[in-house]
């Protein structure tokens, strides 16, 4: 399974690996992928720092990659007490209730934290300035093209940016503004997604951006759909939901609730809505999500406020550990994570079922 | 590109093609692949019969299909008055001056006709009764299994029983009624879908019923989709929309506006709506799909009766040939439809794409 990305990035197969875990990030870069460590859970730029250098030193000097969430337009700001001044009462009072009514616990004291400080700005701006004083090989962009500054920061640092993209003609702006590779994010991925799914929306991309290198990403959890996202044009996958499910994972989120909430989804449970950071992203469904599309239920607020409206939410629903009400984005390729395994050992399956798949795709050749 | 499907049904290319059009259906059979005429615009049993005469006698002796819609579940029946009676005022003034906002003018004196009667179970098992007395090979459903009884009867008559799903337990319960073909329809298809793409679905499905053949359906419109599902593990593919562009097809539906409508649409420009029947499925974005979706617009009634409520005013819609208003049943694939073919070249472009596709991945072999 060898693209021309594979030797862009010094990468084994193009399989490139979003996730919160610098311990699978870690894990998928040593396999032979590319690990790209999602940053926006980092408010404390210190933690950033000592995560990275980490990563410079568990990676047996493989090359990986950073995922930031930027906004190209750059949205009013604030602190986060003066952002918390534009949230409703009423949707404070919804998430109070909805919390009382799920059975949801207040964390112990002292256990709390600000809201994820990543979806602002200048937050995402400061991951950027740190990741660049490591060695990362890309960065990527959940939010589409970064601004133009920020894109050429990293290419005069000798790193390719690359940027999510829902549709065709976003994939042609984001090309504009400078961006390397596009990600063709396709209506069944977990997180931020549109509404046109990967077997439409991988072709549209790979037509319209010509030469620029296109990563297909949603639903990829098996070999055979590494070859589809192939067959359609992709030169490589962007995975993330799998790495969920992974030994790894485990050291960000030890907890029981998580381990039985996504083996016993099927690929229907999950649903789009706005509800995680303002944005329509594909979360695993809960009685959490089911709440919110109750009649009467406030509509979600813009990003940043909704995530910080919820985030504090967020934590006491995951630390409550209740496979129930768990808050997670993920994707419909859910249904398929049955099991807590070994990253290397995702990994080698998708490489195996690829090679499998292709003999057999070509024994029905004519 | 042979599976085994294809000497089960004596067809050159596993590509099924769903068309309410005889002429495209028999360009298909004549083409190597296998038409399947869709019957619910027939409310005259004469004018079925008719047309199975001439698809026999223009097939070149070639094998084609038939396609019902029958819900497994037999519904509450009546003559199109009784059920006339059950349709609310609120909505019938809806549809009045919803089409008198959108300028559609009514239909010529004496053009108009009865709603589709295809959607009643009657009318659907009457349209089995006389497809049997022809030779197609395969009858499918839309709305999943038939009743029991029918696959039976199919069965006796020598022809195979294909079902819809949208998800991997319908398809099972399919197989246990009896069906020998599931087509897993991804949310990127056009007409009655669920919420799953095909990239997770048709894996999920073809796991699922194991030695049962799966065809691939929602987004096939070129060669590196049929081969992105052949890699998922169908045997064959669905298509339907790709039809609807070519020249055979203009006999139905000779219509610029209709022309204008898909060749300018992006695969952005569809919506999974219970406008068209009831049930949700995927249709083309108009001004009419929109006047639905708006604040105050009353909720699509249960099938069958929001198709007796809106079938006069897809007639006036569609007859006034104005491509903003136009209501028509589409796939995500509308993207890719940006001319008037001939359905010979279609498919001749769907097999060499493939044969392509096939080669290229061999070579991206480790």
């Amino acid at each position: 399974m060898r693209t021309p990305l594979c030797d862009e990035f010094g990468i084994e197969y193009p399989i490139f690996a979003f996730t919160p875990s610098e311990h699978v990030a870690a894990a998928v870069s040593r396999a032979g992928g590319l690990g790209v460590l999602g940053c926006v859970r980092f408010n404390d730029p210190d933690e950033l720092e000592q995560t990275l250098t980490w990563m410079d030193e568990n990676t047996d000097g493989k090359p990986y990659g950073v995922d930031v969430v930027m906004p190209m337009k750059i949205p009013t700001e604030g602190t986060s007490m003066d952002l918390g001044a534009m949230i409703p009462e009423e949707h404070k009072k919804f998430v109070d209730e909805t919390l009382l009514k799920l059975g949801v616990p207040p964390l112990p004291e002292g256990e709390g934290r600000e809201g994820v400080l990543g979806w602002l700005h200048s937050v995402a701006r400061s991951h950027v300035d740190i990741a660049l004083k490591h060695r990362p090989v890309l960065i990527a962009n959940a939010l589409g093209s970064p601004p133009v500054d920020v894109i050429e920061q990293a290419h005069a640092a000798g790193v390719k940016v690359a940027a999510l993209a829902g549709a065709a003609k976003h994939a042609l702006s984001h090309v504009r503004n400078g961006v390397d590779i596009i990600v063709a994010q396709g209506y069944e991925a977990g997180g931020h997604t549109g509404e046109i799914a990967g077997m439409v929306l991988t072709p549209d991309i790979v037509d319209a951006v010509g030469d620029v290198p296109v990563l297909g990403a949603g639903g990829i959890g098996s070999g055979r759909q590494v070859a589809a996202s192939l067959a359609l044009g992709a030169q490589g996958v962007w995975t993330g939901s799998i790495w969920l499910g992974t030994e790894e994972y485990q050291n960000l989120q030890s907890n029981a609730g998580w381990t039985t909430a996504f083996t016993r989804a099927t690929s229907s449970d999950t649903v789009r809505t706005r509800i995680y950071t303002g944005k329509p992203a594909r979360l695993l469904k809960t009685k959490w999500t089911e709440a919110w599309a109750e009649e009467g239920a406030p509509s979600p607020l813009p990003m940043p406020l909704q995530n910080l409206l919820v985030a504090d939410a967020h934590n006491r629903i995951n630390a409550s550990g209740d496979p129930d009400v768990i808050s997670m984005p993920i994707g419909q390729i859910v249904g398929r994570m049955n099991e807590v395994r070994p990253v290397a050992d995702v990994m080698a399956d998708l490489v195996s079922e690829f090679e499998e798949t292709v003999t057999r795709l070509d024994k029905l050749r004519g």
